[in-house]
């Protein structure tokens, strides 16, 4: 379970002590969505009757048990599964981000590219293919999603190749396009996205355990939906290629069978309502919601008064900051929303428009931003945590500020306005010993962030 | 009283009706605040006992009764105080923008520039002088304060011309400068900023009403401060316009000034604790809570429940948008932070940073990008109304979103992606008809948002 390292309130006196407070209820919300914890939450087993989210499942009743997935929590929740139904598995196979392996017995660990795909996850994908094949309807198929398994999962539809693909994905990043949008048209690329994973178990029943990544928790855009339903059409992403300016950039491959799906000489993804979902069930086991809710009951337990805003958060991350710092002032100028002692808390995932080259990531430069906004205000402090334990590319979770620290900055020789100007977050809040450092935490429900108000 | 233009809500079947609830949440907020109003509230006469926040003034102990002051809402104030006290005034002057006059009998209101200070502004100045001058100890002073007053209310020290004075203003605003910085600056080379006003009245009972219109009312900033303390000094000063580098290309007249002022050679503004303020009372008479406090009482009249935020908003207006439609998201997939039907309110004023050539403010601007944000979703409305009526230069107050804003904006031919990107809100929201106008509303509180979830 992910712990906050201690040299963020290793220091004595009353910021130590409200430190600690803070770096208490952060940690109840990763141990909330850690990913093996949130299986064995989710799925219970008693006998040889599994519960998922209310469903039941008699194990007699099936002749094998497949596991199937993809994504960066892909190994702990192999291995709580593993826990659970042991030799019950009939064999799986689980495409994991390089280094995130662990020592599974039934379900393959299988390695691969992110968030550029790679021929490791061709590789990845031809095996969850095989098992797929071998599933009937008197099978059971387990579907282990987390974030990452779009780019972990890369299944190109005859004629496009890997390399298409990237290119493609490096394109559409590079003019701006969001996750939702790259994943929107990923999804009409490839032989296992837009739910035609779950249509290829032949007929087995598919219960798919998801730990969401995205904002909203989108059944059809985590990991481009393998087992969902998905709305958009060839014609969708054609006209995503267009808003872009890359329907003649893009590679040729893929603008040709965008088009010839669009003329609909490809099947579509599977529509709402098809009757290869039917036996379906998708259960978020892990969100953003299930993690700001533990952050809140831990809150309520020390004493706060919480309010959980929104597990919506989006906008530029510095832009976003001065909002919250709005409400911290409002509480302390009249106990609004909340009387003090608050906690508000926030999730959802901000976005950083570079402008520098500093080093930094979306949490750190909130925080940043919400350290000048509360310059000279006491008894306030803002977290903003990457859940995932990296936030940008950096090894840091996130950072924490408060009324003094542009004060303390200076005396170090750090200067607020100028690393915000230039991305520099990380060497800022590296400086003053107030990052967030988790290490990897194996789990990912974008970001939270909250706000103490003594 | 302001009241919306109904061809906002004018229309059949459900869209009509929730508007027409929209608009009268807004109306309320702008009646609470309304100058004439807020004066009749705050101050009450009971024979010869005038009550102002509970503090009493004996009318028969005055031998004089003056009447000074400055900003865009003097008039509706200065008629307000005439109804009071009638002919018990002896004498008053308010500073009013061009145009903003009314029939008074014994305040004479000056007209004067604004936002540049003119040199109608500085004989204004003059006037409101030569009354303190006459003030003595057994005199009661009244200063009606409002948004405005800074610029209306020219007093420049000795050696310093008001054209040194818009030099100075045009530079910091040209470089980015906050109108609190312009304003903390200003206040050091004017002979009524500052708490000067309430210091040149000779010991004479000084009562200001002021209405604010900076988030937060700090008395020292309204209209500069001219009956507040000011913790700020010459030293402050010179440091700002070196931030700004322009210590070197500010006025000579301008720099020598603040550089005398550093060294000890002028006298300082008021600060706090100076005997000079003890017999002042500063009274908020209407602000951006009581806008809102007034809104969420609508709300809830009408069965909304209701969540008054902050009035400490603040941040680029885009982005704050996308982070109240995701308050908006939550209580669609949560019923969190409060079920619908809900009414979230927040005050304060957000920035635009100029990209294009378009016409709009940045209530309208925060509109659009709330229209993006929503595209899609039923049962919410989002409306963003600049207080005064006149939301950057145009003559609406602001404008209204909804889930198919954008959807009934393309039937028009109008590209909301476009719009925001050159900062077009104003066109956009025309073509639609939904604006908010309200016409000059004579007060101005900032800016109040809400977001409806039926």
């Amino acid at each position: 379970m992910a712990h906050l390292d201690a040299s963020l309130y290793d220091q004595p006196g009353l910021r130590g002590e409200r430190r600690r407070q803070v770096a208490r209820i952060l940690e109840a919300a990763l141990a909330a969505v850690d990913p093996a914890q949130a299986v064995r939450r989710a799925l219970t087993r008693e006998g040889s009757i599994l519960t998922l989210a209310g469903q039941q499942y008699n194990l007699d009743e099936f002749e094998h048990i497949y596991v199937v997935g993809a994504g960066k929590a892909g190994a702990p929740m192999a291995m709580a599964l593993e826990e659970l139904l042991g030799e019950r598995i009939t064999a799986g196979s689980v495409t994991v981000k390089y280094g995130h392996t662990a020592p599974t017995r039934r379900i393959k660990l299988m390695e691969a590219g992110h968030p550029m795909p790679d021929a490791a996850g061709v590789r990845g994908a031809a095996a969850i293919e095989e098992l797929l094949s071998r599933a009937t309807a008197r099978d059971l198929v387990l579907v282990l999603i987390s974030g990452g398994g779009s780019a972990l999962l890369p299944a190109p539809l005859p004629g496009i190749t890997l390399a298409d693909l990237q290119a493609l994905t490096s394109q559409l990043l590079s003019v701006g396009a969001t996750i939702t949008e790259v994943n929107s048209i990923r999804k009409h690329l490839d032989t296992l996205k837009g739910g035609r994973l779950a249509a290829r178990a032949n007929g087995a029943r598919v219960a798919a355990l998801i730990l969401s990544d995205i904002v909203g928790n989108p059944l059809e855009m985590i990991a481009s939906g393998p087992t969902a339903a998905d709305a958009t059409t060839y014609a969708d992403a054609l006209t995503l290629l267009e808003r872009y300016q890359l329907r003649h950039l893009a590679p040729h491959a893929i603008r040709g069978a965008l088009e010839r799906g669009a003329r609909g000489e490809l099947a579509e993804t599977l529509k709402p309502g098809a009757h290869e979902l039917a036996r379906v069930q998708n259960v978020i086991i892990a969100s953003n919601a299930i993690a700001a809710s533990a952050a809140e009951d831990a809150a309520r337990l020390m004493g706060f008064n919480t309010l959980l805003l929104t597990t919506y958060l989006e906008g530029e991350a510095r832009e976003a900051a001065r909002v919250l710092v709005g409400l911290a002032k409002e509480v302390l100028a009249s106990g609004r929303p909340v009387a003090r002692p608050a906690c508000i808390l926030c999730g959802g995932e901000t976005t950083v428009t570079l402008r520098g080259n500093g080093r930094g990531g979306r949490n750190q430069e909130l925080a940043l931003a919400a350290a000048i906004a509360l310059r000279g205000i006491d008894n306030v402090m803002l977290a903003a945590l990457a859940t995932d334990g990296s936030d940008g590319p950096t090894d840091a979770a996130g950072a924490l500020a408060e009324g003094d620290t542009l004060e303390r900055a200076q005396a170090l020789g750090q200067d607020a306005h100028a690393s915000l100007l230039h991305n520099d977050s990380y060497t800022f809040f590296s400086a003053l010993g107030d990052l967030l450092l988790t290490g990897p935490t194996n789990t990912n429900v974008n970001d939270l962030i909250g706000i103490w108000i003594w």
